[in-house]
Protein backbone atom coordinates (compact mmCIF):
# COMPACT_ATOMS: atom_id res chain seq x y z
CA UNK A 1 0.00 0.00 0.00
CA UNK A 2 1.51 3.44 -0.77
CA UNK A 3 1.13 6.43 1.35
CA UNK A 4 0.70 9.09 -1.58
CA UNK A 5 0.57 12.70 -0.86
CA UNK A 6 2.46 11.85 2.34
CA UNK A 7 6.00 13.76 1.53
CA UNK A 8 9.01 14.32 4.07
CA UNK A 9 7.32 17.34 5.22
CA UNK A 10 3.59 16.02 5.51
CA UNK A 11 5.12 12.57 6.69
CA UNK A 12 3.78 11.45 10.38
CA UNK A 13 4.71 8.30 10.58
CA UNK A 14 3.06 6.30 7.67
CA UNK A 15 -0.07 9.01 8.59
CA UNK A 16 -1.13 11.14 6.20
CA UNK A 17 -0.07 14.72 8.02
CA UNK A 18 -2.75 17.74 8.44
CA UNK A 19 -1.02 19.68 6.14
CA UNK A 20 -1.11 17.61 2.63
CA UNK A 21 -1.69 18.61 -0.15
CA UNK A 22 -3.75 15.54 -0.87
CA UNK A 23 -5.96 16.04 2.25
CA UNK A 24 -6.11 19.94 1.79
CA UNK A 25 -8.03 19.39 -1.60
CA UNK A 26 -10.38 16.81 -0.04
CA UNK A 27 -11.43 18.87 3.01
CA UNK A 28 -12.23 21.12 0.46
CA UNK A 29 -14.82 19.12 -0.96
CA UNK A 30 -16.86 18.88 2.23
CA UNK A 31 -18.27 22.72 0.76
CA UNK A 32 -20.47 22.93 -1.91
CA UNK A 33 -19.06 25.32 -4.13
CA UNK A 34 -15.62 23.28 -4.44
CA UNK A 35 -17.87 20.46 -5.06
CA UNK A 36 -19.17 21.76 -7.70
CA UNK A 37 -15.66 23.21 -9.20
CA UNK A 38 -13.68 20.05 -9.07
CA UNK A 39 -17.23 18.00 -9.79
CA UNK A 40 -15.83 15.63 -6.64
CA UNK A 41 -17.31 14.78 -3.76
CA UNK A 42 -16.90 12.63 -0.11
CA UNK A 43 -18.39 9.30 0.01
CA UNK A 44 -18.11 8.32 3.59
CA UNK A 45 -18.13 4.52 5.12
CA UNK A 46 -17.91 1.12 3.80
CA UNK A 47 -20.43 0.64 2.26
CA UNK A 48 -20.73 3.90 0.32
CA UNK A 49 -16.56 3.64 -0.77
CA UNK A 50 -17.06 -0.38 -1.73
CA UNK A 51 -20.70 0.79 -3.84
CA UNK A 52 -18.16 3.78 -5.78
CA UNK A 53 -16.01 1.20 -6.12
CA UNK A 54 -17.93 -1.13 -7.19
CA UNK A 55 -20.38 0.89 -9.44
CA UNK A 56 -17.82 1.92 -11.39
CA UNK A 57 -17.29 5.57 -10.05
CA UNK A 58 -14.26 7.51 -10.63
CA UNK A 59 -12.25 6.99 -7.18
CA UNK A 60 -9.47 9.14 -6.93
CA UNK A 61 -8.01 8.75 -3.59
CA UNK A 62 -8.80 6.96 -0.15
CA UNK A 63 -8.40 7.91 3.26
CA UNK A 64 -8.61 5.39 5.49
CA UNK A 65 -7.68 5.65 9.38
CA UNK A 66 -5.37 2.41 10.47
CA UNK A 67 -8.16 0.88 12.64
CA UNK A 68 -10.67 0.83 9.16
CA UNK A 69 -7.59 -0.50 7.54
CA UNK A 70 -7.37 -3.47 9.49
CA UNK A 71 -11.87 -4.06 9.89
CA UNK A 72 -11.89 -3.65 6.32
CA UNK A 73 -8.68 -4.70 5.00
CA UNK A 74 -9.93 -6.74 1.93
CA UNK A 75 -12.06 -3.39 0.40
CA UNK A 76 -8.98 -1.33 1.20
CA UNK A 77 -6.73 -4.06 -0.88
CA UNK A 78 -8.88 -3.93 -3.48
CA UNK A 79 -8.76 -0.38 -4.23
CA UNK A 80 -5.32 -0.50 -3.61
CA UNK A 81 -4.79 -3.42 -6.21
CA UNK A 82 -6.99 -0.84 -8.77
CA UNK A 83 -3.93 1.92 -8.53
CA UNK A 84 -6.00 4.61 -6.37
CA UNK A 85 -3.91 6.30 -3.75
CA UNK A 86 -4.67 5.11 -0.35
CA UNK A 87 -3.84 7.61 2.53
CA UNK A 88 -4.03 6.89 6.54
CA UNK A 89 -4.77 9.31 8.23
CA UNK A 90 -5.79 9.79 11.76
CA UNK A 91 -9.25 9.85 13.59
CA UNK A 92 -9.36 13.37 14.13
CA UNK A 93 -8.98 14.11 10.37
CA UNK A 94 -11.11 11.19 9.33
CA UNK A 95 -14.08 13.19 11.46
CA UNK A 96 -13.23 16.71 10.21
CA UNK A 97 -13.49 15.13 6.22
CA UNK A 98 -16.30 12.93 7.34
CA UNK A 99 -18.18 15.63 9.00
CA UNK A 100 -19.88 13.15 11.92
CA UNK A 101 -18.69 12.15 15.31
CA UNK A 102 -18.73 8.76 14.34
CA UNK A 103 -16.93 8.57 11.21
CA UNK A 104 -16.53 4.67 10.33
CA UNK A 105 -13.07 5.42 9.05
CA UNK A 106 -13.15 4.91 4.98
CA UNK A 107 -13.69 7.93 2.91
CA UNK A 108 -13.42 7.80 -0.75
CA UNK A 109 -12.87 11.22 -3.04
CA UNK A 110 -15.42 10.34 -6.32
CA UNK A 111 -16.13 12.02 -9.41
CA UNK A 112 -19.56 13.05 -9.63
CA UNK A 113 -22.14 10.21 -10.62
CA UNK A 114 -24.80 12.52 -12.15
CA UNK A 115 -26.57 12.18 -15.63
CA UNK A 116 -28.39 14.56 -17.73
CA UNK A 117 -32.11 14.61 -17.91
CA UNK A 118 -31.64 13.75 -21.10
CA UNK A 119 -29.87 10.35 -20.79
CA UNK A 120 -32.68 9.26 -18.37
CA UNK A 121 -35.70 10.57 -20.50
CA UNK A 122 -33.73 8.24 -23.33
CA UNK A 123 -33.51 5.04 -21.57
CA UNK A 124 -37.32 5.31 -20.42
CA UNK A 125 -38.43 5.74 -24.23
CA UNK A 126 -36.81 2.52 -25.31
CA UNK A 127 -38.64 -0.77 -25.34
CA UNK A 128 -37.89 -3.85 -23.57
CA UNK A 129 -37.80 -2.69 -19.53
CA UNK A 130 -39.72 -5.38 -17.53
CA UNK A 131 -41.73 -2.78 -15.87
CA UNK A 132 -43.10 0.32 -16.21
CA UNK A 133 -40.64 3.77 -15.62
CA UNK A 134 -40.69 4.97 -12.45
CA UNK A 135 -39.03 8.45 -11.29
CA UNK A 136 -38.65 10.66 -8.14
CA UNK A 137 -39.16 14.14 -8.15
CA UNK A 138 -37.63 15.60 -5.67
CA UNK A 139 -38.92 19.63 -5.75
CA UNK A 140 -37.06 21.73 -2.82
CA UNK A 141 -36.71 18.70 -0.74
CA UNK A 142 -34.09 20.81 1.59
CA UNK A 143 -33.04 18.24 4.21
CA UNK A 144 -29.96 15.93 3.02
CA UNK A 145 -30.78 13.24 5.12
CA UNK A 146 -34.40 12.96 3.79
CA UNK A 147 -33.54 13.40 0.61
CA UNK A 148 -30.85 10.46 1.02
CA UNK A 149 -33.33 8.35 2.62
CA UNK A 150 -35.78 8.77 -0.62
CA UNK A 151 -32.71 8.37 -2.77
CA UNK A 152 -32.27 4.70 -0.95
CA UNK A 153 -36.07 3.82 -0.77
CA UNK A 154 -36.29 4.62 -4.44
CA UNK A 155 -33.45 2.36 -5.36
CA UNK A 156 -35.31 -0.79 -3.42
CA UNK A 157 -38.64 -0.01 -5.06
CA UNK A 158 -37.10 -0.48 -8.27
CA UNK A 159 -36.98 2.93 -9.77
CA UNK A 160 -35.08 3.85 -12.68
CA UNK A 161 -33.70 7.75 -11.56
CA UNK A 162 -34.00 10.18 -9.02
CA UNK A 163 -34.20 13.53 -9.85
CA UNK A 164 -33.15 16.54 -7.56
CA UNK A 165 -35.13 20.02 -8.72
CA UNK A 166 -35.20 23.64 -8.04
CA UNK A 167 -33.84 24.07 -4.62
CA UNK A 168 -33.49 20.75 -3.46
CA UNK A 169 -30.12 19.85 -1.78
CA UNK A 170 -26.93 19.09 -2.98
CA UNK A 171 -27.29 15.03 -3.92
CA UNK A 172 -23.36 15.03 -2.78
CA UNK A 173 -24.01 16.81 0.50
CA UNK A 174 -22.34 14.33 2.99
CA UNK A 175 -25.55 13.46 4.80
CA UNK A 176 -27.30 12.95 1.69
CA UNK A 177 -24.51 10.62 0.44
CA UNK A 178 -24.35 8.88 3.83
CA UNK A 179 -28.13 8.59 4.23
CA UNK A 180 -28.60 6.62 0.82
CA UNK A 181 -26.69 3.78 1.61
CA UNK A 182 -24.68 3.56 -1.53
CA UNK A 183 -27.87 3.80 -3.50
CA UNK A 184 -26.16 7.00 -4.97
CA UNK A 185 -24.45 4.60 -7.12
CA UNK A 186 -27.14 2.46 -7.99
CA UNK A 187 -29.52 4.58 -10.07
CA UNK A 188 -29.14 7.69 -12.52
CA UNK A 189 -28.97 10.65 -10.60
CA UNK A 190 -30.25 13.91 -12.10
CA UNK A 191 -28.90 17.22 -9.99
CA UNK A 192 -29.91 20.84 -10.30
CA UNK A 193 -32.64 19.69 -12.42
CA UNK A 194 -35.54 22.71 -13.16
CA UNK A 195 -38.44 20.95 -11.97
CA UNK A 196 -40.77 22.51 -15.11
CA UNK A 197 -38.68 20.90 -17.69
CA UNK A 198 -38.41 17.24 -16.22
CA UNK A 199 -41.61 17.05 -15.35
CA UNK A 200 -42.72 17.52 -19.33
CA UNK A 201 -39.60 15.55 -20.62
CA UNK A 202 -40.86 12.90 -18.09
CA UNK A 203 -44.49 13.35 -19.65
CA UNK A 204 -43.18 13.25 -23.15
CA UNK A 205 -41.71 9.72 -22.94
CA UNK A 206 -44.96 8.93 -21.26
CA UNK A 207 -44.89 9.09 -17.91
CA UNK A 208 -47.77 10.38 -15.44
CA UNK A 209 -46.34 12.99 -13.22
CA UNK A 210 -48.34 12.31 -9.58
CA UNK A 211 -48.02 14.65 -6.77
CA UNK A 212 -47.91 13.23 -3.33
CA UNK A 213 -49.74 15.88 -2.00
CA UNK A 214 -51.15 15.78 1.87
CA UNK A 215 -54.31 18.24 0.92
CA UNK A 216 -54.91 16.36 -2.28
CA UNK A 217 -58.93 15.06 -2.43
CA UNK A 218 -58.01 11.39 -3.51
CA UNK A 219 -56.38 9.12 -1.59
CA UNK A 220 -53.56 6.81 -2.26
CA UNK A 221 -55.60 3.86 -2.12
CA UNK A 222 -58.73 4.76 -4.76
CA UNK A 223 -58.91 1.95 -7.05
CA UNK A 224 -58.58 4.00 -9.53
CA UNK A 225 -55.38 5.80 -8.59
CA UNK A 226 -54.04 2.35 -7.94
CA UNK A 227 -55.03 1.42 -11.42
CA UNK A 228 -53.54 4.46 -12.99
CA UNK A 229 -49.72 3.50 -10.50
CA UNK A 230 -49.91 0.51 -12.58
CA UNK A 231 -48.34 2.33 -15.53
CA UNK A 232 -45.58 4.77 -16.30
CA UNK A 233 -45.58 7.40 -13.54
CA UNK A 234 -43.14 10.17 -12.10
CA UNK A 235 -43.26 10.98 -8.39
CA UNK A 236 -43.05 14.33 -7.15
CA UNK A 237 -42.22 14.90 -3.46
CA UNK A 238 -41.77 18.22 -1.97
CA UNK A 239 -40.41 20.00 0.97
CA UNK A 240 -40.07 18.44 4.77
CA UNK A 241 -41.91 21.40 6.04
CA UNK A 242 -44.22 22.95 3.87
CA UNK A 243 -45.18 20.10 1.08
CA UNK A 244 -45.78 21.29 -2.57
CA UNK A 245 -47.05 24.73 -3.20
CA UNK A 246 -50.23 25.14 -5.31
CA UNK A 247 -47.82 26.05 -8.54
CA UNK A 248 -45.91 23.07 -8.18
CA UNK A 249 -48.83 20.64 -7.79
CA UNK A 250 -50.42 21.94 -11.28
CA UNK A 251 -47.42 20.52 -13.28
CA UNK A 252 -48.59 17.36 -11.77
CA UNK A 253 -51.33 15.00 -14.01
CA UNK A 254 -52.60 14.31 -10.47
CA UNK A 255 -51.56 15.13 -6.68
CA UNK A 256 -52.64 12.06 -4.64
CA UNK A 257 -52.82 12.24 -0.88
CA UNK A 258 -51.02 9.13 1.57
CA UNK A 259 -54.28 8.49 4.07
CA UNK A 260 -53.83 9.55 7.54
CA UNK A 261 -56.02 7.23 9.10
CA UNK A 262 -55.05 8.24 12.76
CA UNK A 263 -54.38 11.62 14.39
CA UNK A 264 -50.72 12.40 12.73
CA UNK A 265 -51.34 15.94 11.33
CA UNK A 266 -49.29 14.79 8.50
CA UNK A 267 -46.41 11.87 7.74
CA UNK A 268 -42.33 12.65 7.35
CA UNK A 269 -41.52 13.14 3.71
CA UNK A 270 -39.23 10.20 3.67
CA UNK A 271 -42.55 7.76 5.41
CA UNK A 272 -44.33 9.29 3.03
CA UNK A 273 -42.26 8.20 0.26
CA UNK A 274 -41.49 4.98 1.04
CA UNK A 275 -45.50 4.47 0.85
CA UNK A 276 -45.91 5.72 -2.61
CA UNK A 277 -42.95 4.44 -4.12
CA UNK A 278 -44.36 0.74 -2.93
CA UNK A 279 -47.49 1.23 -3.99
CA UNK A 280 -46.56 1.96 -7.49
CA UNK A 281 -43.76 -0.75 -7.69
CA UNK A 282 -46.84 -3.34 -5.79
CA UNK A 283 -49.03 -1.45 -8.82
CA UNK A 284 -46.81 -2.06 -11.41
CA UNK A 285 -45.71 -5.76 -10.81
CA UNK A 286 -49.34 -7.26 -9.83
CA UNK A 287 -52.33 -8.21 -11.40
CA UNK A 288 -55.14 -5.30 -11.06
CA UNK A 289 -57.81 -8.25 -9.14
CA UNK A 290 -55.04 -9.21 -6.55
CA UNK A 291 -55.58 -8.12 -3.10
CA UNK B 1 -49.03 36.33 32.34
CA UNK B 2 -46.67 35.24 35.50
CA UNK B 3 -43.61 34.76 35.39
CA UNK B 4 -43.47 31.81 38.23
CA UNK B 5 -40.10 30.87 39.49
CA UNK B 6 -38.43 33.86 38.90
CA UNK B 7 -37.19 35.34 42.35
CA UNK B 8 -35.52 38.87 42.97
CA UNK B 9 -32.31 36.70 42.76
CA UNK B 10 -32.74 34.89 39.43
CA UNK B 11 -34.94 37.48 37.80
CA UNK B 12 -33.06 39.15 34.65
CA UNK B 13 -35.76 41.79 33.67
CA UNK B 14 -38.88 39.67 32.79
CA UNK B 15 -36.66 37.11 31.77
CA UNK B 16 -35.85 33.89 33.67
CA UNK B 17 -32.10 33.24 34.66
CA UNK B 18 -30.14 30.84 34.21
CA UNK B 19 -29.65 29.76 37.77
CA UNK B 20 -33.62 29.41 38.68
CA UNK B 21 -34.51 26.26 40.42
CA UNK B 22 -37.67 25.82 37.51
CA UNK B 23 -34.89 25.89 35.41
CA UNK B 24 -32.52 23.72 37.02
CA UNK B 25 -35.29 20.88 37.37
CA UNK B 26 -36.06 21.34 33.62
CA UNK B 27 -32.38 20.82 32.31
CA UNK B 28 -32.08 18.01 34.16
CA UNK B 29 -35.15 16.09 31.87
CA UNK B 30 -32.32 16.16 29.61
CA UNK B 31 -31.11 12.92 31.33
CA UNK B 32 -33.01 10.00 31.03
CA UNK B 33 -32.04 8.66 34.56
CA UNK B 34 -33.51 12.05 35.70
CA UNK B 35 -36.65 11.61 33.68
CA UNK B 36 -37.20 8.69 34.86
CA UNK B 37 -37.54 9.92 38.92
CA UNK B 38 -38.91 12.60 38.22
CA UNK B 39 -41.78 10.90 35.26
CA UNK B 40 -41.43 13.88 33.44
CA UNK B 41 -39.80 15.04 30.54
CA UNK B 42 -39.40 17.81 27.80
CA UNK B 43 -41.27 18.57 24.55
CA UNK B 44 -40.13 21.64 22.24
CA UNK B 45 -42.21 22.94 19.75
CA UNK B 46 -44.87 24.76 19.13
CA UNK B 47 -46.46 21.22 17.85
CA UNK B 48 -45.73 18.88 20.76
CA UNK B 49 -46.36 21.79 23.18
CA UNK B 50 -49.83 22.15 21.62
CA UNK B 51 -50.97 18.38 21.34
CA UNK B 52 -49.40 17.84 25.34
CA UNK B 53 -52.04 20.40 26.22
CA UNK B 54 -54.64 19.61 23.91
CA UNK B 55 -54.23 15.74 24.44
CA UNK B 56 -54.54 16.12 27.89
CA UNK B 57 -50.94 15.43 29.31
CA UNK B 58 -49.01 16.85 32.63
CA UNK B 59 -47.84 20.15 31.46
CA UNK B 60 -46.39 21.56 34.52
CA UNK B 61 -44.07 24.54 32.81
CA UNK B 62 -44.06 26.37 29.62
CA UNK B 63 -40.46 27.88 28.70
CA UNK B 64 -41.21 30.43 25.89
CA UNK B 65 -38.11 32.58 24.22
CA UNK B 66 -39.72 36.22 23.71
CA UNK B 67 -40.25 35.63 19.70
CA UNK B 68 -41.62 32.30 20.58
CA UNK B 69 -43.75 34.68 22.73
CA UNK B 70 -45.08 36.86 19.73
CA UNK B 71 -45.55 34.39 16.94
CA UNK B 72 -46.95 31.97 18.61
CA UNK B 73 -49.06 34.11 21.28
CA UNK B 74 -52.23 32.16 21.42
CA UNK B 75 -51.32 29.64 22.41
CA UNK B 76 -49.07 30.67 25.25
CA UNK B 77 -52.02 32.41 26.30
CA UNK B 78 -54.17 29.21 26.16
CA UNK B 79 -51.23 27.44 28.46
CA UNK B 80 -51.26 30.46 30.64
CA UNK B 81 -55.21 30.63 30.97
CA UNK B 82 -54.77 27.01 32.16
CA UNK B 83 -53.06 27.56 34.86
CA UNK B 84 -49.61 26.60 34.03
CA UNK B 85 -46.61 28.71 34.74
CA UNK B 86 -44.68 30.49 31.31
CA UNK B 87 -41.40 31.57 31.80
CA UNK B 88 -39.67 33.76 29.50
CA UNK B 89 -35.69 32.04 28.58
CA UNK B 90 -33.52 33.98 26.43
CA UNK B 91 -32.37 31.64 23.17
CA UNK B 92 -29.09 30.49 24.76
CA UNK B 93 -31.43 28.85 27.51
CA UNK B 94 -33.67 27.46 25.32
CA UNK B 95 -31.31 26.10 22.95
CA UNK B 96 -29.46 23.45 25.86
CA UNK B 97 -32.72 22.34 27.03
CA UNK B 98 -33.93 21.55 23.66
CA UNK B 99 -30.46 20.17 22.97
CA UNK B 100 -30.61 21.47 19.27
CA UNK B 101 -29.19 24.22 17.80
CA UNK B 102 -32.33 25.51 16.09
CA UNK B 103 -35.31 25.35 19.16
CA UNK B 104 -38.20 26.45 18.07
CA UNK B 105 -38.19 28.53 21.11
CA UNK B 106 -41.25 26.70 22.97
CA UNK B 107 -40.62 24.03 25.74
CA UNK B 108 -43.31 22.30 28.11
CA UNK B 109 -42.21 19.99 31.15
CA UNK B 110 -44.47 17.05 30.86
CA UNK B 111 -45.63 14.15 33.19
CA UNK B 112 -45.17 10.80 31.27
CA UNK B 113 -47.70 9.43 29.34
CA UNK B 114 -46.81 5.74 28.83
CA UNK B 115 -49.14 3.52 29.68
CA UNK B 116 -48.96 -0.06 31.00
CA UNK B 117 -48.82 -3.19 28.61
CA UNK B 118 -52.28 -4.53 30.38
CA UNK B 119 -54.29 -1.24 28.89
CA UNK B 120 -53.34 -1.68 25.73
CA UNK B 121 -54.22 -5.40 25.70
CA UNK B 122 -57.69 -4.50 27.37
CA UNK B 123 -58.13 -2.19 24.86
CA UNK B 124 -57.74 -4.78 22.31
CA UNK B 125 -59.92 -7.38 23.89
CA UNK B 126 -62.64 -5.19 23.96
CA UNK B 127 -65.40 -5.45 20.98
CA UNK B 128 -66.70 -2.35 18.69
CA UNK B 129 -63.68 -1.02 17.18
CA UNK B 130 -64.28 -0.41 13.14
CA UNK B 131 -60.98 -1.71 12.77
CA UNK B 132 -58.55 -4.95 13.71
CA UNK B 133 -55.63 -4.23 16.22
CA UNK B 134 -53.10 -2.85 14.88
CA UNK B 135 -49.60 -2.32 17.44
CA UNK B 136 -46.14 -1.89 16.70
CA UNK B 137 -43.37 -3.84 18.83
CA UNK B 138 -39.94 -1.40 18.69
CA UNK B 139 -37.31 -3.93 19.17
CA UNK B 140 -33.94 -2.77 20.35
CA UNK B 141 -34.55 0.39 18.10
CA UNK B 142 -31.99 2.78 19.16
CA UNK B 143 -31.82 6.25 17.08
CA UNK B 144 -34.24 7.99 18.64
CA UNK B 145 -34.83 9.70 15.65
CA UNK B 146 -36.16 6.67 13.82
CA UNK B 147 -38.36 5.74 16.48
CA UNK B 148 -40.14 8.69 16.67
CA UNK B 149 -40.63 8.83 13.27
CA UNK B 150 -42.11 5.00 13.59
CA UNK B 151 -44.45 6.45 16.41
CA UNK B 152 -45.48 9.08 14.01
CA UNK B 153 -46.02 6.36 11.31
CA UNK B 154 -48.19 4.29 13.44
CA UNK B 155 -49.96 6.77 14.39
CA UNK B 156 -50.35 8.36 11.06
CA UNK B 157 -51.69 4.68 9.83
CA UNK B 158 -53.92 4.07 12.62
CA UNK B 159 -52.15 1.65 14.59
CA UNK B 160 -53.52 1.11 18.33
CA UNK B 161 -50.45 1.84 20.09
CA UNK B 162 -46.73 1.73 20.19
CA UNK B 163 -44.16 -0.72 22.60
CA UNK B 164 -41.15 0.22 23.38
CA UNK B 165 -39.22 -3.10 23.88
CA UNK B 166 -35.68 -4.72 25.38
CA UNK B 167 -33.01 -1.60 24.57
CA UNK B 168 -34.98 0.34 22.62
CA UNK B 169 -34.05 4.23 23.07
CA UNK B 170 -36.54 6.05 25.79
CA UNK B 171 -39.52 7.41 24.07
CA UNK B 172 -38.94 10.75 25.93
CA UNK B 173 -35.63 11.02 24.47
CA UNK B 174 -35.83 15.08 23.13
CA UNK B 175 -34.95 13.68 19.76
CA UNK B 176 -37.61 11.08 19.63
CA UNK B 177 -40.04 13.51 20.95
CA UNK B 178 -39.04 15.76 18.20
CA UNK B 179 -39.27 13.12 15.36
CA UNK B 180 -42.42 11.51 16.49
CA UNK B 181 -44.19 15.58 15.59
CA UNK B 182 -47.01 14.97 18.61
CA UNK B 183 -47.58 11.63 17.81
CA UNK B 184 -46.09 10.08 21.30
CA UNK B 185 -49.35 12.30 22.94
CA UNK B 186 -52.02 10.59 20.39
CA UNK B 187 -51.88 7.22 20.93
CA UNK B 188 -51.25 4.80 23.73
CA UNK B 189 -46.92 4.38 23.80
CA UNK B 190 -45.82 1.36 26.06
CA UNK B 191 -42.26 2.30 27.86
CA UNK B 192 -39.58 -0.41 29.11
CA UNK B 193 -41.77 -3.28 27.81
CA UNK B 194 -40.10 -7.04 27.60
CA UNK B 195 -40.68 -8.00 23.72
CA UNK B 196 -41.06 -11.84 25.03
CA UNK B 197 -43.79 -10.63 27.52
CA UNK B 198 -45.46 -7.81 25.12
CA UNK B 199 -45.45 -10.57 22.08
CA UNK B 200 -47.04 -12.85 24.27
CA UNK B 201 -49.98 -10.78 25.35
CA UNK B 202 -50.66 -9.46 22.47
CA UNK B 203 -50.99 -13.20 20.96
CA UNK B 204 -53.65 -14.05 23.76
CA UNK B 205 -55.63 -11.01 22.80
CA UNK B 206 -55.78 -12.21 19.62
CA UNK B 207 -53.13 -10.76 17.43
CA UNK B 208 -50.37 -12.23 14.98
CA UNK B 209 -47.13 -11.20 15.85
CA UNK B 210 -45.80 -10.17 12.14
CA UNK B 211 -41.61 -9.64 12.37
CA UNK B 212 -40.41 -6.66 9.36
CA UNK B 213 -37.48 -9.52 8.61
CA UNK B 214 -35.43 -8.73 5.40
CA UNK B 215 -34.70 -11.82 5.36
CA UNK B 216 -37.52 -13.80 5.14
CA UNK B 217 -38.49 -16.25 2.63
CA UNK B 218 -41.71 -14.12 2.28
CA UNK B 219 -42.45 -10.79 0.56
CA UNK B 220 -44.85 -8.19 2.17
CA UNK B 221 -47.28 -8.53 -1.24
CA UNK B 222 -47.71 -11.96 -1.34
CA UNK B 223 -50.91 -12.66 -1.20
CA UNK B 224 -50.93 -15.32 1.58
CA UNK B 225 -49.25 -12.45 3.48
CA UNK B 226 -51.83 -9.35 2.48
CA UNK B 227 -54.97 -11.79 3.36
CA UNK B 228 -53.41 -12.58 6.81
CA UNK B 229 -52.56 -8.73 7.46
CA UNK B 230 -56.20 -7.90 7.33
CA UNK B 231 -56.79 -9.84 10.75
CA UNK B 232 -55.35 -8.20 14.29
CA UNK B 233 -51.44 -7.38 13.78
CA UNK B 234 -48.56 -6.60 15.41
CA UNK B 235 -45.71 -5.46 13.51
CA UNK B 236 -41.92 -6.39 15.44
CA UNK B 237 -39.32 -4.20 13.92
CA UNK B 238 -35.95 -4.78 14.80
CA UNK B 239 -32.63 -2.45 15.32
CA UNK B 240 -31.23 0.05 12.56
CA UNK B 241 -28.01 -1.69 11.77
CA UNK B 242 -28.80 -5.29 12.29
CA UNK B 243 -32.50 -6.02 12.25
CA UNK B 244 -34.12 -8.58 14.19
CA UNK B 245 -31.88 -11.44 15.10
CA UNK B 246 -33.42 -15.40 14.71
CA UNK B 247 -33.91 -15.71 18.38
CA UNK B 248 -36.20 -12.50 18.16
CA UNK B 249 -38.24 -13.79 14.90
CA UNK B 250 -38.99 -17.05 16.83
CA UNK B 251 -41.42 -14.89 18.49
CA UNK B 252 -42.93 -13.71 16.04
CA UNK B 253 -45.88 -16.37 14.23
CA UNK B 254 -44.28 -15.47 10.61
CA UNK B 255 -41.46 -13.15 9.48
CA UNK B 256 -42.05 -11.08 6.39
CA UNK B 257 -39.60 -8.73 4.02
CA UNK B 258 -40.43 -6.07 2.67
CA UNK B 259 -39.37 -6.71 -1.10
CA UNK B 260 -36.20 -4.92 -2.76
CA UNK B 261 -36.81 -4.52 -6.08
CA UNK B 262 -33.87 -2.49 -7.21
CA UNK B 263 -29.93 -2.71 -5.74
CA UNK B 264 -30.55 -1.38 -2.29
CA UNK B 265 -28.96 -3.69 0.26
CA UNK B 266 -32.07 -2.92 2.68
CA UNK B 267 -34.31 -0.08 3.30
CA UNK B 268 -34.17 2.07 5.92
CA UNK B 269 -36.15 0.93 9.47
CA UNK B 270 -38.47 4.15 9.23
CA UNK B 271 -39.13 3.32 5.50
CA UNK B 272 -39.98 -0.38 6.00
CA UNK B 273 -41.95 0.62 8.74
CA UNK B 274 -43.97 3.04 6.52
CA UNK B 275 -44.38 0.28 3.96
CA UNK B 276 -45.76 -2.37 6.16
CA UNK B 277 -47.58 -0.32 8.28
CA UNK B 278 -49.02 1.08 5.09
CA UNK B 279 -49.66 -2.37 3.81
CA UNK B 280 -51.69 -3.44 7.03
CA UNK B 281 -53.68 -0.64 7.03
CA UNK B 282 -54.98 -1.17 3.81
CA UNK B 283 -55.60 -4.40 4.05
CA UNK B 284 -57.71 -3.85 7.48
CA UNK B 285 -59.94 -1.40 5.12
CA UNK B 286 -60.06 -3.00 1.71
CA UNK B 287 -62.07 -6.26 0.61
CA UNK B 288 -59.22 -8.53 -0.96
CA UNK B 289 -60.36 -8.72 -4.26
CA UNK B 290 -59.65 -4.85 -5.01
CA UNK B 291 -56.36 -3.83 -6.16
Amino acid sequence: MRVAGSTATHDTGGYLGARSPRLKAARRLTKRAFRQRERAFLAEGPQAVAEAFHCGARVTDLFVTAPARSRHHDLVAEVDAGGIPVHVVNGEIMEELAQTVTPQGLLAVCGFVDVPLSEVTAGLSGTGRAQPGLVVLLANVRDPGNAGTVLRTADAAGAHAVVFADASVDPYNGKCVRASAGSLFHLPVVAAARLEEATSALRQVGLRIVAADGRAGRPLDDPGVQARLAGPTAWMFGNEAWGLPPELVALADEPVAVPIYGRAESLNLAAAAAVCLYASARAQRMPVDQG
